[in-house]
């Protein structure tokens, strides 16, 4: 195991009513800007949730928050938070409306001179305005955790900093009930994929972190497709096992001590900056083309995740590595999402420019050991051809 | 999955060499009173990392907290911090020392009359100094939540208070290789037990508690033993797989949003308070007997245990439960405690008196259904005799 610091003081209140508790951990004397989406919350009745636990607060709101958020929509909440003296921000949302959120709350107190270098220079942030999340849909993890990712003229960038954690977060998996199935599909992937990256790398005898990512992988593998069937979709144990794992998936728990490989969420943003693909369906695309190529320096993790994941015992190494890869392949295609970069429509004379991309945004050293140069993603996205 | 509150703010430094963390976590200004037990922490270098540590703070020290801590013995470091205007407290030590620290946290800034109240009757605590710990022995979980157990007249009585769980905690593996294999052993199994209390009880479809709960079991039945083995005790890969374990058995995380059946921990403190056992000592003790009489509603869970955490998958339903009973006793065995009331020297004639001290400390609707009364829980002893 590795030394690690961890520290997430996130609260927590998970089950269905759960919204209730925002009335009580924003203090009665904030002035709040809800922020939320496309207008979804105000069909499923969360707005409605929202607005009668905060009763007796005064809060405004800002809408329009895309998927994949952008900064020039994320910085028009900058004059609302002048104009009304906001001190305290409720998102409301998923991933995206959290991590856009994360944004604003980072430039609204931001003291030097353009906001986008937060994310562009990691600029220092001394302060931040306070978070609290209602989250809506379960996938990135970013309720309880640090980072965020914000898109600006196709370049799609993260930045990461303790000031803009969430104080609370409210997981009520019964508002997850009117998601469309290419949103649950898009949230598993995520989740799965984020467990992937802090658990294929190399072994480092960290026995409790790696029998905690395989038991998120085993729940969303087991979850995830009955979260699609129409028999069991409005289970509400299924949508609360998905979302409690996406948390979990990235609230630095399972990463603590261990090393990380996030080439195939680097790759996969590329494809999203580029082409506008789902986040979660770059990386269904991106990670099989990782653990193809990276095969030999993943090896004992492989044959592990084989083993532990997918009972797959027998044959030799390199088969039991192949069956891993195609059972992952088979249950990414279960969950309803591509696999190829071919299944999205980009083809191999695309590549070139895609890796020339990825080279501008400084992602020269992925992978748990900095060793999957611009060569290498180029050989991971030509096995994803 | 049953609603839940989650939230555990202590920031951990886990690893070799992180003892040297303290001076950047305590404020520089603070007066820091230094709590620790008999003494070991002079012999193994952890006080001279402490001392080093401090060099640029300003501290005192009480030494002499006995494990399973004292009242009478935690009530005189009140007289020091009044002395020294004492306004943050560093707990070096195990369990039991972070234990009493939290006591005399909590009394220092106590407004009622007698401090006892805050054991015996629950006396609200509006404020407590803020504590650290440097853990040395891996078994309580202490070291980031919110109770602690302290002894008075042969009386072993719980408290819990979010104003009690320390600010950090430092998790340095390599001070655990000087302890006894005695001390080893018991951490081992009350962290284990932590975790069955946690997860024995009735299923509620939580699947990411119960893999994670799982996953601790299953690191302490493999890495425990190695701890005693003569050929494996200086690995310190070993000591950081118990010592993360530890942490996260009781950390809230696996009993969260699962029912809990703490009623082997109930029923041990008498064994404690009465007898002087070794705390550990009276869960192995305790813990078959509610296996053995719990067998019925523990059933379905006593299966997933002997399925998942010792793979027994064949036989009727009621040899298998028999066979995990077995396993997990034949585990405390090579961790050598003991399992049975006479290995301690306990008779039957003396069951009544042990129950009727519990009945006196109110413990007397015990276990997930509140359904263990003093009847059962005569039963249960007397199945460890």
């Amino acid at each position: 195991m590795l030394n690690f610091t961890f520290h997430n003081p996130t609260r927590i209140h998970f089950g269905e009513g759960q919204i209730k508790a925002i009335g009580a951990e924003i203090p009665a004397n904030s002035r709040i800007l809800v922020t939320y989406g496309g207008g979804s919350i105000k069909k499923n009745e969360v707005y409605d949730q929202v607005k009668s636990a905060l009763e007796n607060h005064t809060w405004f709101e800002f809408s329009g928050i895309e998927p994949n958020p952008i900064y020039d929509t994320l910085i028009k909440a900058l004059d609302l938070i002048k104009a009304h003296d906001i001190d305290y921000l409720l998102a409301v949302g998923g991933g995206s409306v959290v991590d856009g959120t994360k944004f604003i709350a980072a430039a609204a107190l931001f003291e030097g001179e353009d906001p986008w270098d937060i994310v562009t220079k990691q600029a220092p942030i001394s302060s931040a305005l306070p978070i609290g999340a209602v989250l809506t849909l379960p996938a990135t993890g970013s309720e309880t955790n640090t980072g965020a990712v914000v898109t600006r003229n196709g370049n799609k960038l993260p930045f990461s900093n303790p000031l803009v954690r969430p104080q609370f977060a409210v997981l009520d998996p019964s508002v997850t009930l009117t998601l469309s199935d290419r949103q649950i599909s898009n949230g598993v992937v995520d989740a799965f994929v984020h467990t992937m990256e802090q658990y294929l790398t190399f072994p480092v005898n960290a026995k409790v972190q790696d029998r905690m990512a395989e038991g998120l992988l085993l729940t969303l593998i087991e979850e995830g497709p009955k979260a699609l069937n129409a028999d069991t979709k409005k289970d509400l144990e299924v949508r609360a096992n998905i979302m409690w794992s996406a948390t979990l998936a990235l609230n630095g728990l399972i990463g603590a001590g261990v090393p990380q490989d996030w080439a195939t969420h680097m790759i996969g943003h590329e494809l999203t900056g580029g082409y506008g693909i789902d986040h979660a369906r770059t990386l269904s695309i991106v990670l099989p083309g990782v653990m193809k190529i990276r095969r030999n320096e993943k090896r004992e993790k492989l044959l592990q995740y084989a083993s532990r994941v997918w009972e797959i015992n027998d044959g030799d190494e390199q088969s039991r590595i192949d069956a891993a890869i195609q059972k992952t392949e088979q249950f990414f295609h279960t969950m309803d999402v591509p696999t190829r970069l071919s299944h999205v429509g980009i083809e191999r004379s695309e590549i070139e420019g895609i890796i020339e991309k990825l080279t501008a945004h400084g992602m020269v050293k992925l992978g748990e050991k900095r060793d999957i140069t611009p060569d290498v993603s180029h050989q991971i996205l030509t096995a994803a051809l």
